[in-house]
């Protein structure tokens, strides 16, 4: 397939300013924008009002919505940052997509492992290191850079665009949905298409599209034994510590094997067909990079390709996170802790429902409470979660999005499910009734959450030039039904 | 019991000068001397150099002792803080007495939920809140300022002294022991008692004196699953995580009645006997206050008065402290840490020894590990440490300690054991085989280690006056034999 005329003037534009996007990177990952520390919200704020005028660069109408507070598991109510949303062109004729990204970030210190500081965009051997830098400001500048390419080829952009950018992603994207609900009959009315950019290529070679995402429900479970930190010399034996009751709890959850031992947890769980099995053997995946890549022992279900595939897209996990309250600096600190949060998560896969999974957990953790006939107090809180989601791989759009990925990496792509949750995928779906695709600019082994996050250049700049193809196709796909 | 006329002084004195004793404590406390924290090391240094001049004021010699570098669980050596040695007084006419104190603070920071800055002294409701103020840096100021009003009122002081000062009691007291050893002909010949106020009353009203304290074993179990923190979407259900194997290790530690699971570990624990028994009917101590102190909602053994009190002074217990690498921060992060390590301590009793209680844990945990068939890296260290110390409570020496208690605090004090644990306590009394006592300054409310560490103004001025007449009453005993 020879390039079209167009492509080639856009992927010419993208090419030749690769320093200034990789500068203005640089710029976006320098602002602290991490949504789960509160003392970083003003930070995300500020992210917020410099996509805001970016967007305003492109000749886009925004508007900043208010999404009202977030009250914190100490009753406090702090403001939760304004969604942004931008409208990119009118014409009627013309289809409309809806982009979706996040502004704001995971945690990150360079304490916790950071060969660098994970605010400055380091660049080494053609990567760019920095919080952010693949989860997800990477991609949502790949669009803006995108629309500049046409804007500054002369081109006409071929579809209309809204977008929808919000700082809240990586803390469970509170006051998103019930603003879109809000506005299913207003600003997301007339979209045609939706695609989002935020997850990952299942290799590091190989561009993929995600039609499949786990859900994910975050629990938070608390022990209370006494009104202050105690001196476990002095108070040691006189009281059921509030961590060994935590620690008990948290034993309950998962087994050796990454089995959920909550009772009930799989009965919902869609059954493997023949038909879905056969998809995993023409996936391009190896266990054994997959293993380098993590650097673990050994992988569970026998590090079988389909076993691994399946535990990450389409069975549920438990992951136990920490402790909040406890000891948890290097040293030795011989403290009773007065209070201590446990946090778990599940992600969860069609066709398990949020609500029941819910119930479910609170549940199980309660009567496993009642066994323990411990004295202190106890509490199972839901932190935030969203329902798995699944789409149809064979719709038009993802036909449109193969062929972007043809023009910009001359490969035909896999098409994937994914591990991580995006909540928000499923509810612009139901909103809307379109279709949505994934469509992600980053590698897997980028980091995303951990120590070092990357993204390379080759995914920085072939995937703005994807994302250029893309709307290329997307406007020759005209308006759905 | 009339007030000898020497006392009567002293204590006008101290009387006089409550404000600049309450001055000098603030500048203490000041100096966030954390030895737990790495990067507080050079602050720990620089209490020591504090105090030093403290010491020379007082027309004291002294020599700050290095005693060499700590190996941290990284294989990073970082030096520790020198130990101070002081002398003031050398008649060989009079008793030499030794006092041991320590400089350094447990770890503090306003989020742990202090109400004010741990390291800024703060003057409320007749109390004194700030990290230190009661462990250790107003007892060890109150000997000093027992001296100054000896001097101050032109009294020849009835004692010689030697001080030990150190920086590393709440990390293990690293280095001491060795030093110790090493002066036990030179410094430390001569030394006819030994006292150390490094404790705290059973209650807040009546004065004790301390023959016994629990020792104490600090265990850190690591697992790591991975080379990097993971996502807990992409990579859940994939490998069995670091922390739900700590999770394991950690649950087979304690019961909820707080017994010790650890196989063994009862064994040298020594039997309870009738006369025993009989002296904890005399101890005056409630059940309920302690309770109401804590703030739990039950507290073990069913409260019963005796019972409590051996688990505090004559039973092991075992807590669980925190756990590092794990996530610990309000908030929601969805990771999976590549590695974990749990941290939890003993209280050791007579007879039980402490390099039989490490093999024995290290043995359990070992096994443990291997019944959970993980392919993760597991590891327990031992990370510091110190037997449990008994003395005779009948000696001459404690006698006059209660002479001094009555001159001061016109009562009989009870005598006490305690749960914490001061290892150094043993060391000195088996190098120098001379008569140990613990001489607390502060109350049972002290908070110790907890938030809002604080002492009260009468504990330290009425303390400093029970110094200054122990040294009086001490002067009298003469010489041991």
């Amino acid at each position: 397939m020879s390039l079209p005329k167009p492509l080639h003037d856009l992927f010419g534009y993208i090419e030749k300013n690769k320093r200034k996007f990789i500068e203005n990177l640089k710029e976006a990952v320098s602002i602290p924008s991490v949504s789960g520390v509160v003392e970083h919200r003003p930070d995300v704020v500020t992210m917020v009002k410099w996509a805001e005028n970016q967007l305003r660069g492109l000749g886009a109408t925004v508007q900043l919505c208010d999404v009202g507070v977030q009250t914190m598991m100490d009753g406090q109510k702090i403001p939760l940052p304004p969604v942004l949303l931008g409208e990119l062109g009118k014409d009627p004729a013309k289809p409309t997509l809806c982009l979706y990204g996040h502004l704001d970030v995971q945690p990150a210190a360079k304490e916790d492992g950071w060969n660098t500081d994970p605010f400055r965009l380091v660049e080494k051997d053609g990567r760019l290191y920095g919080r952010g830098s693949s989860d997800d400001k990477g991609p949502v500048l790949g669009w803006l850079h995108a629309i500049e390419a046409y804007q500054a080829t002369n081109q006409d952009i071929p579809v209309n665009i809204k977008f929808v950018f919000e700082g809240m992603e990586e803390s469970g994207s509170l006051g998103l949905e019930d603003l879109l609900m809000e506005k299913k009959d207003t600003f997301l009315k007339g979209v045609d298409y939706l695609c989002i950019s935020d997850n990952y290529w299942l290799g590091t070679e190989k561009p993929c599209i995600t039609y499949g995402l786990r859900g994910m429900s975050f629990f938070a479970v608390e022990v209370e034994c006494a009104k202050k930190d105690l001196h476990s010399g002095l108070y040691g034996g006189t009281l059921t510590e509030a961590m060994s009751d935590l620690i008990y709890i948290l034993n309950t959850l998962v087994d050796v094997n990454g089995k959920i031992l909550i009772t009930g947890i799989y009965k919902d769980v869609a059954p493997v067909t023949d038909a879905e099995k056969e998809t995993y053997k023409h996936i391009d995946f190896e266990s054994k990079d997959f293993q380098e890549e993590i650097g673990c022992n050994q992988l569970l279900h026998n590090a079988e390709k389909a076993a691994i595939l399946m535990s990450r897209w389409r069975h549920p996990s438990l992951s136990i996170h920490g402790i909040e309250g406890a000891y948890s600096e290097p040293g030795a600190k011989s403290v009773i802790p007065k209070k201590v949060i446990g946090k778990f998560s599940l992600r969860l896969v069609p066709n398990q429902d949020l609500k029941k999974v819910e119930a479910c957990v609170i549940d199980y953790l309660n009567k496993k409470w009642e066994e323990r006939k411990s004295a202190n107090n106890f509490k199972v809180t839901h932190m935030h979660g969203g329902n798995p989601w699944m789409s149809d791989p064979n719709h038009p759009h993802y036909e449109a999005a193969k062929k972007a990925i043809k023009h910009a990496y001359n490969v035909e792509p896999d098409l994937t499910r994914e591990g991580g949750s995006i909540p928000i995928t499923l509810t612009l779906q139901d909103i809307t009734g379109k279709s949505v695709l994934l469509l992600p600019m980053g590698a897997c082994d980028d980091g995303a959450h951990s120590q070092n996050e990357k993204i390379d250049i080759r995914n920085y700049i072939e995937g703005t030039k994807m994302m250029a193809a893309y709307l290329f196709e997307v406007g020759k796909l005209g308006k759905s039904d």
